[in-house]
């Protein structure tokens, strides 16, 4: 493969920077950049994500704009050599906004408005708050769209959350309107016959009715399209004045928002990430749950992304104020890199004195020293991405793909049960994408409606309702000699959340698995149950899972018993099958297992299948690649809390910090990481 | 005693079957009704409650009704040869009403109305609603008052909740005239002067005061005949129409609503019972609670009673979804035949495609198939109620009654104190309960109004609170020779929950049980504490009692002491007495001890008033009679998870479903039961 | 030093009484004034707060006055010897009043006026209701500001919460103009340019934004300034027409109210106090916890206070309902006399028959008997107060100080961070107070705006922010001599909730430690920790400490070291330091330790510096000091739950109850307690 341009059109180095807000500072610290600019150059931090929340810094009252300040910074960033990711600040309206035109706030399900709330408090549809915003927008774009300094534009801040005003509740009408036609087929798709909520006119239909599953999968659906045009529309002075790309932060696989949608609005994926380390007894599970977003990242859109923000230090805002340990920072933000990020940056460059925030770890302290441990931690990230610069513009091409969905998740987390207290989904489908991170098997993670065709295995746990077409497509892919993998609870509902009356899983998928999944049983904590292996089945898996709360009961249609139950009255009936099918193999693990059974299922499968694992490590040893331009560059970590070696199994490169040469075995430090150039 | 007429006129079967909502599907599936009668040929259904919340379906429109699919349904009811429970489909109103009359629907206490909750959400007292309901209940009537398919009426569904608006609260006050006359009076009644909550107007009056107990009380009590006063409006046009019977569905002891008022407005009594099975450490006491209801609705008109709604499957809103073991469907319903229901029926028959139970456990699942476990644990129920009809009309007439009154346990729930964290009333009451069940011997649950004469033995645990007369009517029940039982927490306060003031037991119980009351220790989780036996007490009792939660340090004047408290200062003091009254014997126990000390003492009890026990059997084995006519049928039930025999104890007769002889000692598999026709 | 006058001139007793409400009785009980006086006499009760909640009594309509039962009952008082604490009615009231002037009510932060919350529902600005209360206080002043019976003013009941209606915002915006001056200043000084928040017009400034912890603390301080505000309102008339002394009640260190702003309002200090005594495994760090309350309330104002307000018995609001145990009662209200409490009164004298309160420990029971448990331990602590008349007017004059600031605390707990899930800052506070409590050695519990000039030692535990002019106190404390004791935590902030800019410990303070405080760790309760002694350090502090929650990285800069971290990365680093600064000696804890740390730092401590301690005693024995003219009073007791005996270390002198000689050694059982006249 070739290597990707960079992320910043002329800009061929690793962003490392951050979060930077000198308008809380100037009026009273007039030399502030200066001090900064310094700090800066310490620690080899070259781009800056400016103006976030700062609309009332360039708009003090309404319609008086003044950007002097702004002007001296982006010229000073281009003198310093640094680029900036200008944002627009729409996700923060100033007081005197709200205080003349109230009805821009947000509006919660009960009818409140809430301009109190600090950030994120405007309407999706109110036409001040949009114009508003297409004014300053527009400013921003005419002053610095082609200023050498920007990079490129940070649209608002973290998008979430929805509106219920009387505007957004039309749009959404409008929506269904657009997408069911009539009432009739939305009475229809969302079941509601059911205690009587058929709708008979339009102005009935109100978000909130929480008993329809129907109705709150599409508003889940609806917020989304709502954040996505809003974002569009905030795009549109910026593409008309300027040539630089658009992205807004997400926030990993944060619920409220379908990103996949909003990577179809943005130019490049950026990502805001903070593991937090506080699991001192899984420091390797943090770090995958990092690691599968930094692959769902790298997947949108098939080439490298930005860590927008990550933390120096530690974070206000969890329960524990937990230090980073050392190496720890340098493993974090090389994680990143090795899963495709092109840059890695920090909330925030200075800590400021007050506001909800003041305790968040930051590149300079309040103290304001270069002699702090964070500070050196940053700077020792700034050289080692100088060092690295080669690995630039390359990626992973993975063979393996995770299929997270977020319809298919909100399908299952709105539906009233099965199991209340239990949906388990996102855990379920980050317990599947550790066993690969563990076997060092390079994985995209995609979503249902992501094209499957370059994979050689693809795994789709929990993935409870299907878009139309995804049944048909599984089966295409299986016949042509996909490996499929799925799960429990998979298939039971269409895309508007209606039961499939053909037996689970449905759609068309009973054949494809070659079994009838005939009901499901709710473990409590205290039920015990277990799979073992059926004798001599085909994928040679010997060992024990153990079950935890979903088992169903399934009868084979066609396909191979691989695992049965072992206890309770179901003992000895199938739990885990393989079905032949076309040219390809459709797995189905009727039960939920714990990450021991995951790991040795997984090892077996890519035995079985010839999916490649970039190397065999001891536990906590994770090992990624990115290539390009025929090099290929070797990250490891160890992510245990104490040295670890292993053999190289004849990998042989030249470590790109130390220079020095590797071959055999590797060594690391406690939280070590290190980035190989292979011979 | 003679057996009882059928529940249905005409219909002399056990009723099975359940809620059922073709209405859901019709549009779509034409065809439904004759898929689903087939089902319920195959699973030997009987009985469909119709149309719960329809109201959209019958009038679509504002007065414009339509019919035509329910005529053809109830025709082909009868053709069927089975009964329908037609509903009254006030439970849900359709979204053109709402959306027409906002003020139809319930206002919450703090002053909003709640349209969109789902269900339940109207106004107990708006004109508007109460003429609608008149309305489509009179047509409903009219038309199928007197349909061969029709065996009775199911009014509105799980009545429950109040409605705090302004008509609500001016229906409330004048309620409050007609109980107290004066303003002076209330005052005095609730204690108005304390925190200066006089009242010196009726205005003044409103709903949602907390510190008021005496006001939540008659608020409990007042939203409890709001219910009946509203059910009784429904009522109306159905015995003008139609000759069959009325009931509405309970929800065991829910305590927001006081159902022995319920039950006065109904012709027969009808339960929703879930015991869920989640408790893998005691499925004999979920069994307990659930028989705990069944012998309640037996009493409330002390003959055969209806379960209207139980799953025949795992529940979608309980915390797990776990699948009921082999055996313990069959077992759930024949134990509340066992418990007198003439009848068992599911929610529900059909499991729905959408809204928020289409997880719920159905007869007919999504997959539309009789292949599956649960369809044929209902066939089986079908044929064991066709092989045990004999029973049909049979009753039990117990020597013992528990006291749950609730009144009562409102009283002390809504008092502030003792013990926040613990009020325990229905857990203490269910602990007395479940003694008499493991030791099978038959009991009533009656309340403190019930009369109490007809029986040997009458236990009332933490009856804190009495109505005018019951003081009175104990005293005469122990002086003409009964056996009573009181607890801890026993006559604290008056009917409007003002203390006694002439010490504790108060009202004149003191006296009855020979003792005072002088001070209540509440125990905190960590407090040890521990009853014993006194030298040679009266009852023979020995062994120990463990103590948690509540203690009271009692003075015996003229009570003899049975037990002592084992440790603490109040170590040697009596804890556990009785006193010799008239020809009869009243009981007290000062502590709450645990269940095995419950078990022992009604053993001993039980053996020394000459209360009969049906039989002495090892945990988990459950027995319970039916008779009439001179037949008699025991029922055996085995709730643990695990085979057991055990001898009978000169019991002999004939399994009613396999037809074999029964003598000498009985097993039973894990979870599995029997019905004896005895010699 | 001298003996104090006695808190109610001419009444040379120990206060022994109650909160008294019989005007929730006479209307149906004529006599109850009788009946009380004697259970008052029996129980040597010679004190009484009255018509605490009474206002509808008085003004039972709008402006029509009713005292004539108030009247007999303040000459009854008179007649009786007693002497009377008459309550402003102002904590509720009466329901026609908001009933006619909804407007009174208090509105919460959502918008909704409170008017059904029980008590404490009034705005604090509404001129209507300021009116009102000028009125009845006026009339009460008239008619009783001289009467014989009158001892003093008991205002309102329990101040508390805030309002957040129009007029009390307008008056937050007044406040803040005469603090800050311009909204420039104001903006500055909240850092409200995060987040755009820059208010540009005073209209924009609104309470309730979470966000701004500038804003949280002022919010804080302000509501404090409106209590006293209404307070000095109430007062007026009080002054006017009567010569006694007013006081209200406080909670100990309920967070809501800074009670030293109130304390200035206050003739004498008053408090309610409820140990509890739940906490079986740690009954002396309950009687800590109360006379930690006790020291502040003697600190207040250096001289004897009042406990206005504990329970006779147990307590109905608390999760548990558990009973004091023999001895406890006596030793709980000896206790506060120990630490300066000139009278203990209970809530409340007779219970009530209805209403939240009525399960509440009182003197006078519902079985209205004086042959009750509680009532014979009331009756001997009215005799033994009897005995020890000679103690009133003593107190007691520490070397030793530790700081609660209420500010301090505020500005950390509204801080977004550190450690969510932990602040800590009264635990930590309490912890330290309680070495010294188990060490014997007398201490004043201070706020930071104290004069520290004459104590010899002073511990300000998390002191995290700076009132102006603090820093510059600490340093001349410590120039001048003194020893003060510091921790993590310490000085982040200033007034306003800013950070400081030149490394913690902020504010000037980092020279007076002699060290740079880098960074802060939050520690899971997973995390291991300790800290260990340095060789040869100057305290010759051996042994360890258990380190939870916070430790932080801190670089000696001149400071000695005394203890060093003993593992993690930071293992060897210091963590205990002292530096020596001026004549005195800063010592700083950069980590959380234990109790038994600190109970064997402070022993080193108090040693090394000569901090006397009273007495060296085994654990849950505490001796208190009392003095005065040349007389010296040691209160001792056992708060453990089993019999100890102790030496005396030459102490010697006459127990006052039972006049038996005291000298070598003590004997103690359970829960017991002594007055011992020194020789």
């Amino acid at each position: 493969m070739k290597k990707f341009p960079p992320l910043f059109k002329g800009f061929p180095q690793f962003a490392h920077g951050g979060d930077y807000n000198p308008d809380q500072w100037w009026h009273d610290t007039p030399d502030i950049v200066d001090q900064d600019m310094a700090f800066a150059r310490a620690a080899k931090c070259n781009t800056f994500s400016v103006g976030i929340f700062s609309w009332g810094e360039w708009e003090p009252e309404e319609g008086k704009f003044d950007f002097s300040r702004l002007d001296a910074l982006m010229d000073r960033m281009a003198a310093e050599g640094n680029h900036v990711l200008l944002a627009t600040p729409s996700a923060a309206f100033p007081n005197w906004m709200v205080n003349k035109y109230p009805q821009i706030a947000k509006m919660t399900s009960n009818g409140v408005r809430t301009p109190l709330a600090g950030r994120h408090c405007h309407c999706w549809r109110s036409p001040i708050y949009r114009e508003k915003v297409t004014i300053i927008n527009t400013k921003l774009a005419q002053r610095y769209g082609r200023h050498p300094a920007l990079a490129g534009w940070h649209i608002s801040n973290e998008y979430n959350t929805a509106c219920y005003c009387p505007l957004c509740t039309e749009a959404f009408r409008n929506w269904l309107k657009s997408r069911y036609g009539t009432l009739e087929e939305l009475n229809r798709a969302w079941w509601m016959r059911f205690w009587s909520h058929t709708y008979t006119r339009w102005e009935q239909v109100q978000p909130g009715l929480n008993c329809s599953d129907g109705l709150a999968l599409d508003w889940f659906r609806f917020t989304t399209e709502q954040i996505c045009d809003f974002m569009r529309h905030e795009i549109v002075p910026l593409k008309q004045y300027s040539d630089r790309p658009v992205t807004t932060n997400m926030m990993g696989y944060y619920p409220g928002v379908d990103y996949w949608r909003i990577a179809e609005v943005c130019d490049f994926i950026a990502d805001d990430r903070y593991p937090g380390w506080t699991d001192l007894k899984d420091f390797p599970g943090t770090a995958a749950r990092a690691a599968f977003c930094h692959d769902m990242h790298r997947a949108m859109k098939k080439r490298p992304w930005l860590l927008m923000e990550s933390t120096p230090s530690n974070l206000n805002w969890q329960p524990y104020y937990r230090l980073k340990r050392p190496g720890l920072h340098r493993a974090e933000e090389l994680l990143a890199v090795a899963h495709g990020a092109d840059g890695v940056m920090y909330f925030q460059f200075r800590k400021g004195r007050g506001g909800s925030e003041k305790m968040h770890g930051a590149v300079v302290d309040h103290a304001r020293s270069t002699g702090t441990r964070v500070f050196r931690d940053v700077a020792e990230v700034g050289e080692t991405l100088e060092k690295i610069r080669p690995v630039l513009g390359t990626s992973t091409v993975p063979e393996v793909a995770v299929v997270f969905d977020w319809d298919a998740m909100t399908a299952l987390n709105v539906s009233g049960g099965p199991s209340q207290s239990r949906k388990l989904v996102m855990e379920t489908i980050l317990a599947h994408y550790r066993a690969l991170w563990e076997l060092n098997i390079p994985a995209d993670v995609i979503e249902s409606r992501s094209d499957f065709s370059g994979y050689k295995l693809v795994i789709a746990p929990m993935l409870y309702a299907l878009h139309p077409g995804v049944a048909g497509r599984i089966r295409e892919f299986v016949e042509n000699g996909g490996v499929w993998v799925s799960t429990y609870l998979t298939a039971y509902v269409n895309e508007t959340n209606l039961c499939f009356l053909d037996g689970f899983p449905g759609g068309g998928l009973r054949e494809v698995f070659g079994l009838w999944n005939e009901e499901l049983d709710g473990l409590t904590p205290e039920d015990r149950q277990f799979i073992t292996p059926a004798e001599d089945n085909m994928l040679g898996w010997t060992g024990r899972g153990e079950v935890a709360d979903f088992a169903e009961r399934i009868h084979p249609e066609g396909a191979e018993v691989l695992g049965v139950y072992g206890s309770d009255f179901y003992a000895g009936e199938p739990a885990l099958t393989v079905n032949a099918f076309g040219r390809g193999f459709a797995y189905y693990q009727a039960a939920r297992c714990d990450g021991k059974f995951l790991h040795d299922f997984y090892e077996r499968l890519a035995a079985k299948h010839g999916v490649k694992t970039l190397l065999k490590t001891p536990p906590g040893i994770h090992v990624m690649l990115r290539e390009g331009d025929g090099e290929k560059y070797l990250f490891f970590f160890n992510f245990q809390p104490k040295v670890q070696s292993f053999p190289l199994d004849g990998i042989t490169g030249t470590e790109m910090v130390t220079g020095e040469r590797v071959e055999k075995a590797m060594t690391l430090p406690a939280f070590g990481s290190a980035v190989v150039r292979l011979d």
